[in-house]
């Protein structure tokens, strides 16, 4: 484990019992309470990104946009935004996906990408992977292509990598 | 109005109709799809920022956390989350507030702010200002003290600044 990747994780907080009784929620907040942690983790994305010649940055609401927007900063290219439905304003497309139990959607602007943009998808959690997936088809139904899908934790044994094909990164395993 | 102001304002969409019948929308997305644009507002909000001294900032969910977390990494200070109910795992301040029908409240984990430090708050819109006035409460019942509250849009005809004491500042107004 890389040295950022052991002081991230140690400053990540465990929440038991949280959204409900069993689940061990992964609280982010500690990291983005410290402003220079917070930086280089900001960097850390970046570098893998300037690397794969990234052209556009995507986020998925809303945690996403917390570590998308300011990693769309740093390397000076634009931002799209993955949302739940009914929260962009424009002309969107979607992709339903399901759930454990039920179902569930997301959406982008019809101008969220276009064709020649290389695209990162940044989210803060990859856990079963089914948002993330339909992110991706999200993207590539808009016409775009992701070079990688950027998490800041991905929890290992729920194998949601298998979903999302190869190009996979995250900084934190738990 | 400022060069940027207006080159921003002329990249806001207006959508009618949205999220209901009557009302135009101001659709940022353009703005942040334009990664150029984008790193000016940041640029902008982090000049003033430093000429108070900001050390936290603190964005509203969830496109504040948009403008708030580029700000945060551009200052090198911690950005702290104002989130709806439920969303925040850990423990909690909480301020109810009234809207024209019904309720709404906003959120803050109780470590999200300390007494020492220079607050911005940042959101995308001003309007009637009835979240932004219930995050300012927040913000001084966790023991801090805003410096500023600084949005990318106020919609003038709204009057949400008389809501919100002295240290208020909009990039763009309509």
């Amino acid at each position: 484990m890389s040295d950022l990747s052991a002081r991230v994780s140690g400053t990540i907080r465990d929440v038991p019992d949280f959204p409900k009784p069993g689940i061990l929620f992964k609280d982010i907040t500690p990291v983005l309470a410290n402003g220079a942690l917070f930086g280089e983790v900001t960097s850390y994305f970046a570098a893998r990104c300037r690397a794969l010649g990234v052209t556009k940055v995507v986020g998925i609401e809303s945690r996403g946009f917390i570590f998308g927007a300011p990693l769309a900063h740093e390397l000076g290219v634009g931002l799209s935004l993955i949302r739940k439905p009914g929260k962009l304003p424009w002309d969107r497309v979607g992709v339903d996906y399901e759930l454990e139990y039920g179902s569930d959607r997301v959406e982008m602007h019809v101008d969220g990408v276009s064709p020649d943009d290389k695209i990162v998808l940044v989210d803060d959690l990859l856990a079963t992977g089914g948002t993330a997936a339909a992110a991706i088809k999200l993207i590539e139904l808009g016409g775009g292509t992701v070079s990688e899908a950027l998490f800041l934790i991905e929890l290992d044994f729920l194998h949601g990598r298998s979903r999302l094909g190869d190009n996979v990164h995250s900084l934190v395993h738990f």
